[in-house]
């Protein structure tokens, strides 16, 4: 296990444990049943007409059974949160928490499905398996770099959506952060040099995502410094980020990076110094996303940068994935997709900046209680699914 | 696949299709969630704390999330129902039907899990590997002689309860009614001769509980005869069934083992003559539990003997397993029992038959809707668990 940020206290009585007795999730039937005839429907003998039907025609499982609207939220608790390797049971009250988003947000029926870490193949072969249960895969918290093979493995293999949060989650958020701060600044975003600390699997979605939404200039840098093509200790993801990104080429620390640069964005749970955004360009922007602690404190930056953004609720412009996971799923699910693309993900973050009548330093992005976020967004997703597969489940309530 | 009876028809207009639309599980929120406070308590930040402290306690997970009071309903769709292979979608349907049973009548939040068939060692290895996510596990429509290996190895690696309702639920509701029958008829159950056509999940389980119950002469048939010693034929979990069953070396077909037999008790799915049945001694007992089509029709038992049951809730004395699983997993979750041994489905067979106030052949096992049943059930289980690891769990509710 990773080094824990505090000896944990278990006070019953506190706020936060008596919001978690007995858990926060629960499982209702959405048909009555009073009377033997209920049951005969429900279950024995009339179900087995309902089985029979999906025997001969595997489709009909999204309209009789549940799974059309129930999505696994699959964790192996080796990243969660900020508090690393801590396990399956007790990552479980994260995603329970996730879960009750899903179903506040978007209506969407989630269901943690917690387990034991093993190889990514062990991980992909698990979901797989249990895969015909659901009608989409949210995973979570599962520690970099395994969980860009699994994810990729597991699209793959399944025709269900599978999207990873805490990497496309963040970086839609992020673009629809980018997009307004970039229109209140008047900058087109491809003239923006744009770093972002934190190769992980944050760092390397956003990356993804703001190079499909034509940002040219991108410096990656890890913790011991600018992922560049001449670095000898690179493997794998890192790889490949250092043979797309850093145009011009530059090496050395995070601090060589930031002068002069436009945007710094933050997803690495490190420091950024104050002398360090003093260097980047005027009218710039700082994505400080750490959480609970951001890389640099939003008041400090405010100093140096135009626009500030963090992860947290109590300063202005935060970047919270609940803004995008749950209009993602809600529109794919409603669409029948097979899959999240990257064209979703851009339409996504597009609705997500478009909810924001006139965007301000102060207001980049729709709050997490707006009206409206998750519709919009399932509405951009929706659109995008190919044509013949469009279904008003009725799991959309 | 194996042969279906018939072919399915779909019509949505009908009545079970319309129980189905849109499925019949929801999963809901136990917690309310207004505002940006609610949110910082159920999830981050202060999710954490709750994570943490089970992270150094993970016995607080049963407290602290909803796992305490939630149950996997595990199959792979090889033996569902009467229907046989369907596979994992197709056996969705029953699954969820399963879970409405668990929640109506025990308040347990049971969650489906279907998943892709393989060898007994992918089964096994799936469900360990999810198994931190629930607080037990409910087998369900596994075929034999899988299911046996399955649920050994499982009960071996885990520390929650593990049952197989085919195999467990089927046995203690048998003994329920055998209890009750013995009673109307006088008899003590160790001086019945008793024959159990079926040697299969359900079949191996009866013979098991009504050995432990005191039964010593029993007989059991496959579709090729009476399982005894003699046989060649035999193996694994039929080799054991030769070996403590079949007392007086009877061979030979079904019609053999029912000669002058007390009781018949039918989970094989096959059928039995008339004249066969006349020939068991007088003042018997036939369980003739096929779905829907009991192995001799209930009028024509009834000429023959004192006691007839079927599985279905259109004659008298309904078997009907949802008498014993709901208040099983209830009292084991509640006990925080790590199995469910022998003695606690014995218990609960007793608690069964002792609901039936004035037992009479017409009414030899409660109904399915009787008040209480599960709360019975519950109680002789939770009684049975070892001291020391009690609790009121909140989810009793």
């Amino acid at each position: 296990m990773a080094a824990t940020p505090h000896v944990p206290f278990h006070d019953p009585q506190s706020p936060v444990f008596r919001a978690h007795e007995g858990g926060k999730l629960g499982v209702h039937a959405t048909q009555p049943l009073h009377d033997a005839r209920d049951l005969s429907l429900l279950y024995t003998p009339g179900v087995a007409e309902v089985s029979l039907a999906i025997a001969a025609d595997p489709c009909l499982s999204t309209r009789y059974t549940s799974r059309g609207n129930t999505v696994a939220v699959v964790s192996d608790g080796t990243a969660v949160l900020g508090l690393g390797d801590i396990g399956p049971l007790a990552a479980l009250p994260v995603m329970e928490g996730k879960a009750v988003l899903f179903k506040h947000f978007a209506g969407v029926d989630a269901v943690p499905v917690v387990m034991e870490t093993g190889t990514v193949e062990d991980l992909v072969e698990t979901i797989v398996r249990i895969a015909p249960s659901y009608g989409g895969i949210n995973l979570e918290d599962i520690s970099a770099p395994r969980c860009f093979d699994i994810e990729e493995q597991l699209q793959e293999r399944l025709d269900i959506p599978v999207f990873h949060d805490d990497q496309h989650g963040t970086a839609i958020v992020v673009l629809a952060g980018l997009l307004n701060g970039a229109t209140v600044l008047g900058r087109p975003l491809a003239g923006l040099r744009v770093v972002i600390a934190g190769a992980g699997a944050a760092g390397v979605a956003v990356t993804r995502l703001l190079q499909r939404a034509g940002v040219r200039d991108i410096v990656v840098c890890d913790s011991r410094g600018i992922v560049s093509a001449s670095r000898q200790d690179l493997t794998g993801h890192k790889d490949r980020l250092a043979a797309t990104t850093n145009p011009r080429a530059l090496t050395g620390r995070l601090a060589a990076a930031l002068a002069g640069a436009d945007v710094f964005v933050g997803v690495s749970g490190g420091t950024v110094l104050e002398e360090e955004i003093a260097t980047m360009a005027p009218h710039g922007m700082v994505f400080a996303l750490a959480n609970p602690t951001p890389e640099v404190h939003p008041d400090v930056a405010r100093r140096h940068a135009a626009i500030v953004a963090t992860g947290r609720s109590d300063f202005p412009n935060q970047i919270n994935n609940v803004l995008a996971f749950p209009g993602v799923f809600r529109g794919a699910l409603d669409a029948g997709a097979t899959e999240i693309t990257e064209a979703m993900k851009l339409a996504a973050a597009r609705a997500i900046a478009d909810l924001v009548e006139d965007p301000v330093p102060e207001r980049i992005v729709p709050s997490v209680f707006q009206d409206g976020v998750a519709e919009a967004v399932a509405d951009a997703v929706h659109r995008l699914a190919p044509a013949g597969n469009q279904r008003n489940h009725p799991g959309s309530r």
